[in-house]
């Protein structure tokens, strides 16, 4: 089979030593319901991460939508038309109804100073998106939801790691989540995570994710099961151990990528300041659909398959019913994320350079 | 430690049997959205259990959350109150209104014959349970929802392997959904699995569970993640290979417990005729709470630990408004699952035996 390079590629520890985990699971005869290795992951994440609290979930959706149900209760979220599809999905599926707010078009992230003018009585939480672990303008957002006393959810599944003004990113705003998909920099397989400094919300939301069920085996309101698995905690300890090796990795391509390519032809995104990012993903900003297309053919050609993310603008998916986002659905159309993951080769990106310099414009 | 003897013990393959699996997954390199492991599982269970389409999911509680979502749409949905609270707080979470029928005082499910006078017009759906896995009245329900054109959903999160009419239990009602959960005779660790006849609201019912994406990449409507990890199918596949033992050692202890509990004192469940049962569970009634604490006391002293299941009756659970349900609750009250796995030693079981002959009075 041809190599073929995706724009991600999981990171695997060895194989021994997901085993080395696994032997404590079936010594304890216990596949879930918050074991010894769920456990003992959170105490290391939130160490690792710095944050107050963490719930570690079966995946990066079900926290968000832990978050809408506990303090959204059905009303209006504002949100933004650039993120996967999941962030609007969650609004819709939990009965709430997305205001889309468009983008700032360098960040990418929510263009704060429009969220005001699409508050309305109905409102109740803002949901964005750290979007490419680039935080949003915490600042600002954090002031207009205080004024109109409604909450914010961060849906920062691309942020682990993320620190903005010398705190973890997961800090701000009511609730933030994450996501530990395969694809992501620290994976668990599946899963995710959910975030909160206020330990009273935080009880809620934890007896959310287990059928309503507090600590003292109670019912306490209304739950679900978004619990994680000991198999998958299991992979979460063991790709900890390497991650300060894969986010130096990934720093490295990161690196290349912006002393390689030629940014006349395309634009890249703009990290906000005072933001220790993760190295996360690589997106470019071609000058249009068009070259986007060509360039993404050319890589094709090679079986390189970067991704086109985030395509289409998330105001124009077929449930959705919303005016245009201009910022958004014009960025959409044109960008696209390199290929970055541990163990993509020098050769390879050099040819991953060479062709889009050659091509993009 | 000393030995404690629970209701349930995980059943694990031999963790060299687990890593045949794991080496497919390291060879792929491919940990989830439905990796070879997944699609291999739904093969051999489709087979196993004889049905026409499955969907496994990574719980058992989100394919209720997908079956509800797709079919009762916010409305009134008519449902058992003797069952596991994700039953009941589905229907809440999404969005629909639970309406409560009671039970049938032999076999413990919904009585077929109390339905229609529940029924509204904003009656959307049954969700009705074979608990432990015992069918419902499935043709009475079926005529009924058939009248009033409504769908059914069965929880039939206790039902691997069960037929009804020589015909997989999942097979009847618009949706069934089960349980892979680690303390269930067939398990994925955390898992499940979501069953339909009919291919087209298969479709919809698989993007649900895949964010909405059709299997062309498309969005064709609301969907949230309810992937399975290539880790916990691994387990399934691993634990398959066991399932007729699994099997025929829960059968010896269900006869064991058959012959040697005093009935003069006790009460069990009757399965429904024309059933092939799958000895997912071993419930005893007892004629009164009182003996019921009695009796788990004395099981305690020997670190014996069965589970009061289901308890309480889930009309009486704090975010509910509802009637009394006196059959319901009576029963709730004065049931406890004996212990029952593979496993279980004739000694331990002969001790069991002999608290309860002697404390049921």
């Amino acid at each position: 089979m041809e190599k073929r390079i995706n724009v991600t590629k999981v990171f695997l520890p060895p194989l021994a030593e997901y085993n080395e985990y696994l032997e404590i699971i079936w010594r304890n005869q216990w596949l879930t319901n918050r074991g010894e290795l769920v456990l003992k992951l959170e105490e290391k994440l939130k160490k690792y991460l710095n944050v107050n609290n963490i719930l570690v979930t079966n995946n990066g959706t079900i926290p968000i939508q832990i978050a809408l149900k506990n303090v959204a209760k059905g009303g209006e979220v504002i949100t933004t038309p650039f993120s996967f599809v999941a962030t609007t999905s969650a609004i819709v599926w939990e009965s709430c109804t997305p205001v889309f707010v468009d983008i700032d078009p360098d960040h990418l992230t929510i263009d704060e100073n429009r969220i005001e003018e699409a508050i309305t009585e109905k409102t109740t939480a803002i949901l964005a998106t750290h979007v490419f672990g680039n935080p949003c303008n915490v600042k600002i957002i954090e002031k207009v939801a205080k004024k109109y006393q409604i909450k914010v959810i961060y849906d920062a599944a691309h942020c682990f790691g993320v620190e903005y003004d010398n705190k973890s990113v997961f800090e701000y705003g009511d609730i933030s989540t994450c996501s530990f998909h395969s694809t992501k920099l620290f994976h668990t397989g599946e899963g995710g995570a959910i975030f909160c400094k206020d330990s009273e919300l935080m009880k809620e939301l934890n007896y959310s994710h287990n059928f309503g069920y507090t600590e003292t085996n109670d019912i306490s309101g209304v739950g679900i099961n978004a619990k994680i698995s000991e198999l998958q905690a299991a992979m979460g300890l063991s790709v900890l151990h390497y991650i300060d090796y894969i986010i130096a990795e990934r720093k490295k391509i990161v690196d290349f990528y912006n002393k390689s390519l030629d940014f006349n032809k395309i634009k890249s995104v703009k990290i906000r300041e005072n933001t220790k990012w993760n190295y996360s993903y690589y997106p470019v900003i071609f000058n249009s659909e068009k070259i986007l297309l060509k360039v993404q053919q050319k890589l094709a050609e090679q079986n390189i398959v970067p991704r086109r993310y985030f395509y289409p603008s998330l105001n124009t998916i077929n449930y959705i019913k919303c005016n245009k986002m201009p910022v958004s659905e014009a960025i959409s159309e044109k960008i696209l994320c390199l290929p970055l993951y541990v163990g993509l080769e020098m050769k390879d990106l050099e040819k991953i350079v060479n062709l889009i310099n050659r091509y993009s414009e």
